[in-house]
């Protein structure tokens, strides 16, 4: 079998398996376990097929919603997680993010390094329905999972409701019902002490 | 707020969580640690976007192929995973699997329970071109990993090329040419030395 096509798509997809040992802030449920960026995206995908009815743009293309989900993180194959509340990390994110994007994705065959590319700055830019979508499950999921390990990511120094409330407004126009969940469940987090006010 | 509806939706997605500490027989490239669910699955999805033009059947629905590949290991929260050349163990596998179906899909609102077990149905009783697709990456990632982990879970007893490209047949028919590739890296790794004979 001679396919050069084929053996640029395999060296892709056996790189990308280091996803799975990209490791996030946030802990799996029930342990104290870091989720990786495999999992989470994994996680994302799944939600994204049981909420799609609370999206404010109907005929969401649901396709484009998992395909962007599913690839939304590998840029952190050789940029790293950059936790959403570091400052100084955030500043030169992008432009990691970019090189990486432009490393990762030209290993496959170029027409599909750009499909990949373009559903990438999709998710990044939020301008379409499906990335403003696809980006408030990005936001969502690491709430509900702070909320089931009492606040394992928002025990840390300098964190609290305001930051997270402000993080969490991109669900607002988005899906307005689980933007209304998110605050409930933020509010009772104040309650429980899983978060500062 | 008040909705039934998506307190069920919620309390699913939170108890899927648990397929990420469901563990697999392979092992991640480059490390000796087992693979699990969650990011077995976002594997698949992801080899699924990139690898659908080798269908014989075109114009396979990709939207159900991808649900399938994210949902079709959920049963395993409960019933575990079975490794596919335990012939003792799979005797009663779909029996188990159908339990735990029947208890994790029905925390779901019964429109989406039904979906998901139609899904997961449909991917187990591999009819549908979109199923026999789906079937196939779910053969050929473990090869994948184990070609990459110089044959990790075919050293153990009882395991040949025999039993391993019967296994992979599956691929014959829904994608010709990823069963030639199968077959010359199942060769390959008999020549290296990763698999016996
Ligand atoms: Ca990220």
């Amino acid at each position: 079998m001679d396919s050069e096509r084929l053996i640029k798509q395999i060296e892709f997809i056996v790189e990308v398996d280091k996803l799975k040992r990209i490791f996030r802030q946030n802990a799996i449920i029930g342990t104290i376990e870091s989720e990786n960026d495999a999992e989470h995206s994994w996680h994302l995908a799944v939600m994204a097929i049981l909420l799609s009815e609370y999206s404010s743009t109907k005929e969401l293309d649901m396709l484009r919603v998992l395909k962007m989900l599913l690839i939304h993180d590998l840029v952190e194959i050789h940029a790293g997680d950059t936790f959403c509340y570091d400052e100084k990390g955030n500043l030169d994110k992008l432009e990691r993010e970019q090189r990486s994007a432009d490393k990762l994705f030209n290993i496959l065959p170029s027409d599909q390094a750009q499909e990949i590319m373009n559903l990438w700055l999709e998710f990044e830019t939020m301008e379409t329905p499906e990335a403003c979508f696809a980006a408030s499950l990005d936001r969502l999921q690491p709430l509900l999972l702070n909320y089931h390990t009492s606040g394992h990511t928002w025990k840390r120094p300098g964190i609290n409701s305001e930051k997270v409330l402000k993080r969490n407004r991109v669900l607002e126009k988005p899906v307005p019902l689980l933007w209304e969940y998110a605050q409930e469940i933020i509010e009772d987090s104040i309650q429980k002490g899983y978060l500062r006010k």
